[in-house]
């Protein structure tokens, strides 16, 4: 069918040289003005439980190009991203928010980026209402750890509290990191602001904050997995019920292309890059060896899926998506 | 921190051993009766165009190692099915159809399962009014080809056009083999009931039939692009608005991890899988090429992204999911 080719040729000819023609008879018909996007939540169940990966937002990040990966030549970060698709002047960082109906409460890991963050993220509370979940229901904030895509949404800015009925659970030492005017004095310039951040978002809280340790369980078959190394207190959460598993990573990866295929890789957003990557390894290890479904906060949406070793990294195999919880 | 692999072991074998607490627990909470899943469609730009992934629904069907693949080994496609993660007891097949907002009309391509096709599937409605798309409103349908889970959606049982203002587009080829009483009596006994089903579907819109040919030109920007095999004339549509391009492949491949990971594959299927693998191989390397955004039927939802070269197949990177259209 040498008449296909030709006719491909032909089209993007066409294309190219009378845009204005097809904009022409685009405008005469007035499509609609504002065009709404399907709301960015999705459901599954984990055993009799239903959780909600909730969208928060995708926004324009600067490139590992820009922000450097601290062991790797940049030709060969180059090569990398070009393997994904990925593209070299910036990325695109998705951001998703779990919560779970454990049916005593309705609980959520992490908060995003805040209502206030910019037209790109802060969308959570849109899809919370979207997904049928209201944040005056929340009894429970988890929180995976402090940077400030993570604990942003607790409050807005006059300090109103988002959650208005939870408790706010913590890692001990990401609180105690958190919270300490010398680690604060010692802390790079760029990571000052943070500090500042978590007394004000943490503050509408300040008598319903529980911290946690290692092996806590918060709620029935929710409980803690230290994974200590891109802050100093993160946590994961495994949540159980029966045979199934589902485990809320936060950020042990960003995004699939970056370190769950690159687990070796030193970002920039890695507080202590070493501690991280045996950290990543050693859950991505048995998670793939388990099959465990997980989500990654910066997996793009609906951001779960399971993983598979592959060389010397891990490769994401998203779930399908279901109409049907 | 060995503490944590203990506690992901003792977390697992609390849950093994006390599965009856957890749910009761869950019980007593009294947890929603009916959990909504989000609507089904995803809507993106081409150029100034709005097209939208509306999902037909995901059905259970039988396994490539029953069905067969004609030219590989089943220990070949097991291992194949092992390596995406895949069940080798069935398969779970997505059904996604397209709709474009031309800005003259709006332009759907195929039309699912049909509404009562079974718990699984027919979708297609409901995720069109999610997504404000009135079936009254569509002016022209598409057809890539005239398999049952395309056409079925033309019309209910009784004969009721569930478009009731379109003209329907078909491929000339497609639409003479279907209606020719010679291939029908020619035709393997499974596929006989399909040449009654054509004539059942296409029935109420009698009048208003469209063939075309390969290279033709439907709307503004869209075009017919023969790939004949899969079906005798299977038809793929090109949509290009400026220097954006879409490509609507219809069954070009099945899921992805079937022949898109590997084109070579002969499923029971394609009608004529020489001619599919031939036609499969030349759309794909020039998506790949050219970095086309495509949206595969058979892909899991939102079935859309982009294809790679890689070995002897291409690997599909989906698009991220944005917010914002």
């Amino acid at each position: 069918m040498p008449m296909e080719r030709r006719s491909l040729a032909l089209a993007a000819a066409a294309t190219l040289a009378a845009p204005a023609l097809i904009r022409q008879a685009t405008a005469q018909g007035a499509p609609p003005a504002a065009v709404q996007q399907a709301p960015g939540f999705y459901k599954f169940k984990v055993g009799g439980l239903v959780a909600t990966v909730l969208q928060d937002g995708l926004a324009r990040r600067p490139s590992l190009l820009q922000t450097g990966v601290r062991n790797a030549e940049p030709s060969a970060v180059e090569a990398a991203l070009r393997h994904s698709l990925m593209p070299t002047t910036h990325f695109m960082n998705p951001f998703n928010v779990t919560a779970l109906d454990t049916g005593r409460g309705l609980v959520l890991f992490d908060t995003g980026n805040g209502r206030e963050s910019g037209p790109e993220t802060g969308m959570l509370a849109a899809n919370m209402r979207a997904a049928g979940l209201d944040p005056a229901a929340v009894t429970q904030v988890i929180m995976t750890h402090f940077h400030p895509d993570h604990i942003g949404g607790l409050a807005l800015n006059d300090g109103t509290a988002v959650f208005p009925n939870a408790e706010i659970a913590v890692g001990e030492r990401e609180w105690a990191y958190w919270t300490d005017a010398g680690e604060e004095s010692r802390a790079p310039e760029g990571r000052r602001p943070v500090f500042a951040l978590v007394r004000r978002r943490f503050a509408p809280y300040a008598n319903r904050i529980r911290q946690i340790g290692d092996g806590v369980e918060l709620a029935p078959g929710v409980r803690a997995i230290a994974t200590y190394g891109h802050s100093p207190g993160h946590i994961t959460y495994q949540i159980a019920d029966g045979s199934d598993v589902l485990l809320v990573l936060g950020d042990l990866s960003s995004r699939p292309e970056f370190n769950l295929r690159h687990p070796n890789w030193h970002l920039a957003v890695d507080q202590d890059p070493q501690m991280a990557e045996a950290t990543r390894r050693r859950i991505f290890d048995r998670a793939a060896t388990d099959r465990v479904r997980c989500i990654g906060y910066h997996w793009p949406f609906p951001s779960n899926g399971y993983v598979v070793k592959e060389g010397d990294g891990y490769r994401l195999v998203p779930a399908d998506w279901s109409g049907q919880v």
